[in-house]
């Protein structure tokens, strides 16, 4: 099925207690169209400035992502952000922001992505999203990430976009805070009874938690022995995650457990490296290699 | 096989959001052998006061636990802890501990004891820990439990434990102050360098990891809506993993995962009210029918 992500290109500069690495491709769509195109196509709509470098498309074009929703707007400047991982990397500071072409109006969605059926709407102002959800009218599953951000300032719009999407990806402190609830159980229950089939609660190394329908499933993260970026941790996971929704057009609880065991894998390859430099390296058969280690870690007999 | 623990019997006093306890029974090695004796008899070496109320032994006798090596010491008291949980329940303050009994004089392991083959050291000073190892020359596998406490004041005794066990189970901050490695998988990787076959790492909320023998195993916590007092979750998971693993005495990485399993369980029953309370309550057929939801959970296609 046709999956599509709205959402943001960036130009990182990341440090870390592993290394820093400045200037480079980063943004909450990226991550997550690059980590989808492993399962199936991705339709990619965001908007960069004149400034974006040329060698970044080379990039998305090693990923099956189509970039006919992709503005390279003149005049413009490309969304950048820098940040700093703590000593234990759990915990990391926003040293800057610069919102640029991401304050401007949205880039246009082709008309020929509009019959998109698996919609991912990655993280940005909630007012954007539903504007956005709007232009897919045969959605069959529609999913939006959010961050702390829009919960403290613009809750109202937020719970109207929860209302209306089938699905909602946040982390736990995100959970916690939109909820008043500090057991992440009964926070992604509130959740799904303000709208949404399922929300997915994610807990960074400590793995992601789903409520579906009145399922509940925790996965733990892949054990990971080399960290060296947690940036784009949470987008390669919601892109691991769809991109198999979509690719197998299934979205029961044994799906969802699998798409997200599927995600699980991708974040554990994209914590490798700074940027997207591991997931470009990988194949679906390393994918599925680790997927199956990760499978039989949980096979209680 | 014969399962033996080694450690504390307490009268606790608990304040959480969700209610209070005051005088209820507590301690490492009565959360241990009651969750163990679901699987096993379960053998108790532990010392109390003359103050200990005869009721809690009927509670002891509630559970298939061996009660020859309680001793109830004259002229002595037994010990007393107090503490507050914090709103979220994953922090809590110790407000008051008053060793007593702890302090004076291990208690003696009955002649019949001595071929006991699983051995759980449960926490305690690691110079008791040691001595008390010494006392079971037929010990096939020997698990230790500890704490921060001695890891800051007696390093060095507690190394030299952890060189003679099998086993060490921990909690994730422990094992970080340990090693000072923040990476909890790298960390259990570390201290199995110091000599035990195996190590878990006790995460809370989160569920556990064990490093074993090169293999890795992260599992998660049973998703728990109803979490009314954490005290005795960790003893208790260490309790259903030794029970299990004495029950069918096996000690390979599937015997260890299905141990875990049901380690996790039995604390997430434990942590349904306070004291022992909910141990009490539930047989065997309860906890394998959660053991069966919780598999169901994890099995992916």
């Amino acid at each position: 099925m046709s999956l599509i992500v709205t959402g943001s290109i960036g130009i990182d500069s990341v440090e870390a207690p592993t290394g820093k690495a400045n200037n480079v491709l980063g943004g909450s769509a990226i991550y997550f169209a690059a980590a989808a195109s492993f399962f199936t196509p991705v339709r990619l709509v965001a908007a960069v400035g004149e400034d974006f470098p040329d060698e970044y498309l080379e990039t998305f074009r090693g990923f099956d992502i189509d970039l006919e929703g992709l503005e390279k707007r003149v005049g413009s400047k490309t969304f950048r952000w820098s940040g700093k991982y703590h000593e234990n990397m759990n915990v990391r500071d926003t040293l800057s922001v610069d919102l640029n072409v991401l304050a401007e109006e949205l880039p246009p969605v082709p008309d020929g992505y509009r019959d998109s059926e698996y919609v991912f709407l990655a993280n940005t102002d909630p007012g954007s999203q539903l504007a956005l959800l709007e232009q897919f009218p045969n959605r069959k599953l529609a999913v939006a990430d959010t961050m702390d951000l829009w919960i403290s300032t613009q809750r109202e719009k937020l719970v109207e976009l929860i209302g209306h999407v089938d699905g909602l990806v946040l982390n736990n402190d995100e959970a916690e805070q939109l909820t008043g609830e500090s057991n992440l159980i009964v926070a992604a229950e509130k959740i799904c009874d303000m709208g949404p089939k399922f929300v997915v609660v994610k807990k960074g190394e400590h793995g992601a938690l789903i409520e579906h329908d009145g399922a509940k499933v925790v996965l733990p993260a892949f054990p990971a022995k080399k960290v060296v970026d947690p940036t784009g941790a949470g987008d390669s996971f919601a892109g691991g995650m769809m991109g198999y929704l979509a690719s197998v057009d299934d979205t029961s609880i044994a799906a969802v457990r699998k798409a997200m065991a599927y995600g699980t894998i991708i974040a554990s390859y994209n914590i490798e490296t700074f940027s997207l430099d591991r997931l470009k390296q990988i194949s679906r058969t390393d994918i599925d290699k680790r997927f199956e280690t990760y499978r039989e870690m949980l096979a209680i007999e």
